[in-house]
């Protein structure tokens, strides 16, 4: 018998899931069924599209909640055209891509703060979070904020350092970075940096592209050659674009009954697969589901 | 400034932290200064070597200590050269990457068992792990038997889906897998598979290449046109080698004082770059250090 497809019951498709009723629910299946009002569309100013010149896009949705001046930063350094033309010049290996000037000498355009706050963490009060009852190694509690991974401890919060996430790179301490330099995590959660960094929002679309990116060979995996740096074409907002070019992308309400049957699904599998339901499930394995919606 | 060096400070090389004291230990300072002593040698027949045919090469230590009739088969399938001329054939983004005989169709050796039990746990007497101090999300405890990551509950243990770990693909229960088929995490620790699979191993080389081949376009990430298949020029154990073909590799024992020193470092970074130690460090981010040795 055919052993490649091991996990193969672990993502049936929807349809066949929901066809055959004496088979356990999925997770797929509970999101494709999920009705449109458990999912948000994403504001288009939150949504930061990186096209490479060799072809392929990435799309980061930014978290003004949790770094309102890194987003802005980030927001005015797109409307400047200020990374067209920069490199991806980071690849370490179950860490980090990173991406931006490597020479470190571009002017920043008017209007970017040069000294961003330290927006490592926020005020708890005010987030009314997806509490998930599940331990967590790092931290008092962890959940979601709106569609923010996060966790929590002392009427702080913070969001966490997941695969896919992004952050501000930055020089040491007081230095937070300007938004200038992003990373997405393409390893297993460096939660270390959480509290540490300011994260800035989550990769939507592209993650099989910055994941998959030769590592690089210098110290902290930067790339020693130029030849080996990756160009970008452009960043833009999506509000900036239009037509075909302009990407439209819906997030599971992490509020919605829709995702605590799913979470809840993810954290006890039990079917033809799954012998031993794992009883919980850690923040960074349930980044709420989207949807790339076709229509305004 | 220049800002691409985020977490320069966290991976100053040893030597650079040592020549000025005044400086906050490294972990990597701990590395590079642990005696001998601290460190185990890998038996040559537990490790694994694949050499791919563009060039490349992934290295396995096999754990029999968890999984002895697959770690057993695999040993038995390397001898008969069973592996050589087959394939990667599917890599999945944030999961896995899965090497075998994508037809499924080739017959098993002679010695190598049809059906090996199922060795997704065993019992936890015996062990003596090296048991951390913090919370898990998923288990009683966590620690390392010797060089395993390893979980535990109700006098059971068993190892942890970490980035990195090995295991062997399978069909729906009852089929164990035989080892023909094999797979390695690349992304965030998926520990619901915990207990559902048998874990046989972890790559102690290859990585960057095993986490940046192209994603595959289809279900499950199988890659979906022959040309797309990853070739295998062979598969060996180290103790079927010679000469410099021939890798030796040495593992921080866990039981040491370096790793201790090494993990609850870790755990509790403060330097010019970490301002917020997070007090705790998953088992998945502390999978022992190594070392290349020189000599025999």
């Amino acid at each position: 018998m055919k052993r490649t497809l091991f996990a193969l019951a672990a993502t049936l498709v929807a349809t066949s899931a929901l066809a055959q009723p004496v088979r356990p629910l999925t997770p797929g299946a509970i999101i494709a069924r999920a009705p449109s009002a458990d999912f948000q569309a994403v504001d288009p100013d939150d949504l930061l599209i990186i096209d490479l010149f060799k072809g392929g896009r990435i799309v980061i949705q930014l978290s003004p909640e949790f770094a309102p001046a890194h987003a802005a930063n980030i927001r005015a350094l797109a409307r400047a055209q200020w990374y067209d033309g920069l490199f991806i010049e980071r690849v370490q290996d179950d860490y980090v891509t990173q991406w931006g000037d490597p020479s470190g000498k571009k002017a920043l355009p008017k209007g970017v703060a040069e000294r961003p706050p330290a927006e490592y963490d926020r005020a708890a009060e005010g987030l009314k979070p997806y509490i998930l009852p599940w331990k967590d190694t790092y931290a008092e509690q962890t959940g979601f904020a709106g569609p923010w991974p996060m966790a929590s401890a002392d009427g702080r919060a913070w969001m966490t350092h997941c695969y896919g996430m992004v952050g501000v790179g930055r020089d040491l301490s007081p230095d937070t970075g300007t938004g200038g330099e992003l990373y997405a995590v393409i390893g297993h959660a460096p939660r270390a940096l959480d509290r540490n960094i300011a994260l800035v929002g989550r990769v939507l679309e592209g993650m099989d592209i910055l994941a998959s990116f030769p590592r690089g060979e210098g110290e902290l995996g930067m790339y020693t050659k130029p030849a080996q740096f990756i160009s970008i074409r452009r960043v833009r907002l999506a509000s900036e674009l239009t037509g075909p070019d302009r990407p439209y992308f819906e997030v599971m309400k992490t509020a919605s009954p829709s995702f605590k049957a799913w979470s809840d699904l993810k954290a006890n599998r039990k079917d033809d697969f799954f012998i031993h339901p794992a009883g919980a499930v850690d923040v960074c394995t349930i980044l709420p589901p989207l949807r790339k919606a076709r229509t305004k």
